[in-house]
């Protein structure tokens, strides 16, 4: 049997009863660690289910999906995600991939932050459709995200803004030589993806007026959701450029409409510098 | 302390660990079961919890929150809420109550059904924004979601329609009586969801044309979510009519556009009949 499990969001204790029981009897488990990050390190995880955990990076679970597989048709093998099992597409190709083979599997829920930024007192039925902004280069500076912003926001629709994760990116010299060197991880802050959103601001209105948008804006910058030091601001989104939220993982929000419950809600994260 | 635990989407082994070790230590435990419904019974909670549960209908959570505060200050008391404490607007009223009041509160997270729909193959973040279908009456068939669908479709996102739930509903006549008289428990299927849908296509087409959605469009019917027996179906809108998906509580996704990987993974939740 296969088993994908989510984490939830911050640490060890967030696993569900029915999750930890699998985790137990598995053989073998592997940890997932490339798509979002958890507030624990192995080690703890290790303690608390008491077993041996390989961690699973990129080239692990995209490009030896059936190494993890492979063993799954006798014994019981865990991989260990976190957030959701359906928040990355990764994980729903590998589960094409276990139906394909005839490989039993089973999936644990558990809350990502697609559902738990509803912490913010923003209603989740007012969403729009979530983007993700990806980390500037020099060279590579993508924005047809804004175009969604733009839309949510004229239906009145709020903007979850997943922001980037770099981990186990292999840098650009080492997928030329061939030979696999990595960069240091790397998580966008709300600052930037301030930064960014502004840049692009500015670059539209260069040639466009009448946004629905602009730096006077009131966002929700949000981080750790879900573990017990989560910070949230509602602050403009030039202001959102000097925050301080800490340590990632970061996610931003462009409300769209904000209803009496919502900005009531808000008025407590108000930036108080 | 306040607690709002979020207990996931199907059985008693859906709770985190966090969140069970939380209810044990709880003096007073409320459960919340108006706006969802759990696949098991209160005694079963009761056996997992060792503990008193108290049922909390529409009129204690919406009217009578101060009751459910007012101990916190000094005790330990939870609320606990099928799937996560965010899905209902409810739960973010009775928190912004207990910010107001200075009781500290905890929030545990969970799957909802926002985030777990994601087990039918469609990305989350192909979503737009989620409605939600009332039951019609003789007299009151409002279709104002229907322009949402047409909407998020034309941007090709999937729209996650939630069926109409009456728990406690209270009847027309006893509102009128003021002497409170409830409705038996009601849960919209994905048949009816389907005929009031096509209801409305009908009205309009008498109109208009060209709508981006017919009676052939391939939909999305789920039921169970999360629970051992959950059922997917992937058929024409024309053909949910007449699927048996059996108990509640179900959903619809009617989908935008599809990509290749999501084509592939619906496509084993084809209607064989």
């Amino acid at each position: 049997m296969f088993y994908i499990i989510g984490l939830g969001l911050s640490d060890v204790k967030d696993i569900t009863v029915k999750g930890l029981e699998i985790v137990k009897k598995c053989d073998q488990i592997f940890l997932e660690n490339y798509t979002s990050i958890l507030h624990v390190n192995k080690e703890e995880l290790k303690m608390m289910f008491n077993k041996k955990i390989t961690l699973a990076d990129r080239d692990l679970v995209e490009q030896n999906a059936d190494e993890i597989l492979c063993n799954a048709k006798e014994k019981e093998i865990a991989l260990l995600v976190i957030g959701d099992p359906f928040g990355a597409t990764t994980h729903t190709d590998i589960i094409l991939r276990a139906k394909e083979k005839n490989i039993p599997y089973q999936i644990i829920h558990n809350a990502s932050i697609i559902n738990a930024v509803g912490c913010c007192g923003l209603q989740l039925y007012s969403f729009g459709e979530i983007i993700s902004i990806p980390f500037w280069t020099s060279t590579w500076k993508p924005d047809s995200f804004f175009e969604k912003i733009l839309s949510n926001r004229l239906r009145g629709l709020h903007t979850l803004c997943l922001l980037d994760i770099k981990v186990k990116e292999p840098t650009l010299e080492s997928i030329m030589k061939k030979k696999k060197e990595y960069m240091p991880p790397m998580f966008m802050t709300v600052n930037t993806a301030a930064t960014q959103l502004l840049q692009i601001l500015n670059n539209f209105s260069n040639g466009e007026q009448g946004h629905c948008l602009d730096e006077e804006t009131k966002c929700v910058g949000l981080a750790r959701i879900g573990s017990s030091d989560q910070k949230i601001i509602f602050c403009s989104l030039k202001e959102m450029e000097k925050v301080d939220l800490g340590k990632p993982l970061h996610s931003l929000i462009i409300p769209g409409k904000l209803q009496i419950l919502e900005e009531q809600y808000l008025h407590q994260f108000a930036n108080s510098n």
